[in-house]
């Protein structure tokens, strides 16, 4: 189970202000559970994992299972944003470290890459290099089906589907809107199977709907167990009280930002499996808060790396900062420390020692050498990297996120911004509707 | 060669004020060239492009190929911070976006993997299943080779191939102190081939040295060409003048940071392969700046894909940012965008266009919408990702550091903030010596 500890942070804080921050926090509570506050219409993500329909997993399995028989190996995910990290994220947290590089030997699922998340050219060509090599099945993600980078790459990989396979249309699957859209209408002309983006799910709240599930669930994961860890985070955020980490998270950091000055809140991780972890927590909240001029910046670092690069800066930079450290209390394997006769890099003292314990001691040590240094502290540690774990992770943070965005007094859900640079980038290509913003901008850029 | 565009900013700034701060940063620039500011023991990075002997290079390039008549196909590189960040950022700009994943056929130079850089136990634990599928060497990289991660992990290393080869000291390569030292006595006993890391040049300003080059030079790049984009970049920056690319990047940012309220440089790509860039980077300028409480916090992202998670908070959050775009001008690979007679993505108004077209007009788009937003833009932008290209963005950041950190009144070239974590672990882990520490510690911890 997850669990928040904000120690790290009190001395920085005055308790009467913490209960200042709390009460704000219980009343978002109020508003998130009653479902009467900004962007309430896309409060579905609150009950997915307790709801989530039996069939839906069901017919994901049975499409991991009809690829495995074909010997597929290699599966696309097409999709950027909240339809590209939730999956990335729980799927590099659950491979092998070197998965990629492993001998095919004994693998029982298809690797999964991902496309779409960008405009490089470099990289399309280099995906088609893989593509060629291996017998391929893809995911389009896409509300819309119109969405540039998404697009971009799907017109290309269909076509290679279309002209290489005689079942292509078995070998595509779209995760688009219900009812309408580009991917919708071609996916009923094709007969491509097809799941729902629900429409009161926010990108960056979906990573337990179909856009997540079925990658993690083609790429071998069990997320039957995911939504178990996420359904019990979900009856244990349920209480309204002062001890609900969701609360505590969401006062401690809105009060560290309005009062103490800090504008930065970095996620630490000792484990690289959870890199990506970073990137999805930063979508949530940087989406969710960063809005009206407001909002806590958030930056992720990966320790023990980053403690000899961004550690010098934490430890004494700028005092802007507080930190939340992921504490993954078991390691799901095992490696001591062996004595060495020689001992010359002086490690015997550490001998039969588990290389975990060593980063325990860096974590505790980190912790209170940042403290001394003035940047305060949360931690939220789970048991270990798993399927269940995961589940409740994102849970957690979710649905903290929109306590602390309400608390904060903007709307949790909406992204009004993300439209600026499509609209901008629309009307530098060309595309018909958009003439006069492209006279427009054409002149600014060459004045 | 490395451009730089400071215009996105100069709406933002005072041009009187734009003056001081070139003033201070020509200053700055004298005390550079002069090696008389703080830290001018460690200078030696600053003629490294252009004196760098060729025995070195010559004796790095017959290690790959004795390694390559070997057989050997996995090369692991032990090494953290400076020792770890600049090799990997070369390796990942100039591999294939799908290198791990591509069958072997016709892979000339071994795979590189980096180890010694956390103390996470399951990635020993997966690094060791990966090992022992493979022919394997060893690059391991330490001054002192008492430094936890990387001696962990060699402790753990070298035994598999001191059991596994006869050739056991031909597969170790040894970057360290000169002449003293753990690991220099251990590579003298053993008779591993060594490389020095020069006493006067630190960590972060060491990748064109054998701690950068030879992991480069074994993963089959071509640090000849690396060393010449440097060595023009080093000629290009030698001249005093307001026009030279490192005074204007450190003059415009620390006067950002003055008197904008600055206090995120995002460090912008927009293409996957230099991700690590960003990384290597934050170590440069975070570690270089960020102490006696002062100093930007460096951050980045990858675009497009981040533009739909950090670019809500860019656009619409607090305004503390600014962004440093790198602009690749032109790709390797060429994919154009093909027609296709439904057009039910709506995107053949960009039938015929290079995808690179359509990331170039997301990068224009984007930086417009960004000043609109309050956001300052500078760019840096070089004709391709090579190897030439990347010495000389290189050579360019580790320049415009120095002056910058110089311009903020820092010492750029120590980091006196690392050793606190490590004092602290030491203490935790019962490290001799340490014992009183160890038990203010642990009452702090239990109290």
């Amino acid at each position: 189970m997850v669990k928040i500890d904000i120690e790290g942070s009190s001395s920085f804080v005055k308790a009467a202000r913490y209960k200042d921050f709390e009460a704000k926090a219980l009343d978002a509570f109020d508003t998130l559970v009653a479902g009467n506050g900004a962007g309430n219409d896309f409060l579905g993500w609150k009950h997915l994992p307790s709801q989530t329909p039996e069939d839906m997993i069901l017919e994901c399995e049975s499409i991991r299972d009809e690829w495995n028989k074909k010997g597929i190996n290699l599966v696309v995910v097409i999709g950027i944003g909240g339809s590209y990290l939730g999956a990335r994220c729980a799927i590099e947290a659950l491979s092998h470290n070197f998965a990629k590089q492993l001998s095919s030997a004994g693998k029982s699922a298809p690797e999964v890459v991902f496309a779409g998340n960008n405009l490089s050219e470099e990289y399309l060509a280099e995906l088609m290099d893989l593509v060629v090599e291996r017998n391929v099945a893809c995911i389009v993600i896409s509300k819309s089906g119109t969405t540039t980078e998404p697009a971009v790459a799907f017109r290309i990989v269909k076509k290679y589907i279309d002209e290489h396979y005689e079942d292509n249309s078995d070998r595509i699957v779209a995760i688009t809107d219900a009812r309408k859209g580009a991917l919708k209408v071609l996916s009923a002309e094709q007969g491509y199977r097809t799941f729902v983006v629900p429409d009161d799910v926010g990108g960056r709240f979906s990573v337990l709907t179909p856009v997540g599930l079925l990658p993690i669930i083609v790429a071998g994961f069990d997320a039957r167990e995911m939504l178990k860890g996420a359904a019990e985070m979900e009856k244990a955020l349920s209480e309204k009280s002062s001890d609900n980490p969701a609360i505590r998270y969401a006062a401690m950091r809105n009060l560290l930002y309005s009062d103490c000055g800090k504008r930065v809140e970095v996620m630490v991780t000792y484990n690289p499996k959870l890199q990506y972890l970073g990137e999805w927590w930063k979508q949530l909240y940087g989406e969710s808060e960063g809005k009206d001029g407001k909002g806590i910046f958030p930056a992720s670092v990966t320790n023990t790396a980053d403690l000899h690069s961004m550690g010098q800066y934490i430890q004494e930079g700028e005092r802007i900062l507080f930190e939340t450290v992921i504490n993954v209390r078991h390691s799901n394997r095992s490696v001591t420390i062996e004595k060495d006769e020689q001992n010359l890099d002086q490690l015997n003292y550490l001998a039969g020692k588990h290389v975990e314990h060593c980063g325990a001691m860096a974590r505790l040590g980190t912790k209170l050498a940042h403290i001394d240094g003035g940047v305060p502290q949360m931690e939220v540690s789970i048991e270990k990297i798993d399927a269940f774990n995961l589940g409740g992770l994102f849970y957690f943070f979710e649905f903290a996120c929109g306590i602390s965005a309400c608390t904060l007094g903007v709307n949790p859900f909406n992204q009004p911004g993300v439209e600026a640079y499509k609209k901008n980038m629309f009307a530098l290509l060309g595309k018909p509707g958009y003439e006069e913003l492209s006279a427009t901008l054409k002149a600014r850029l060459n004045g």
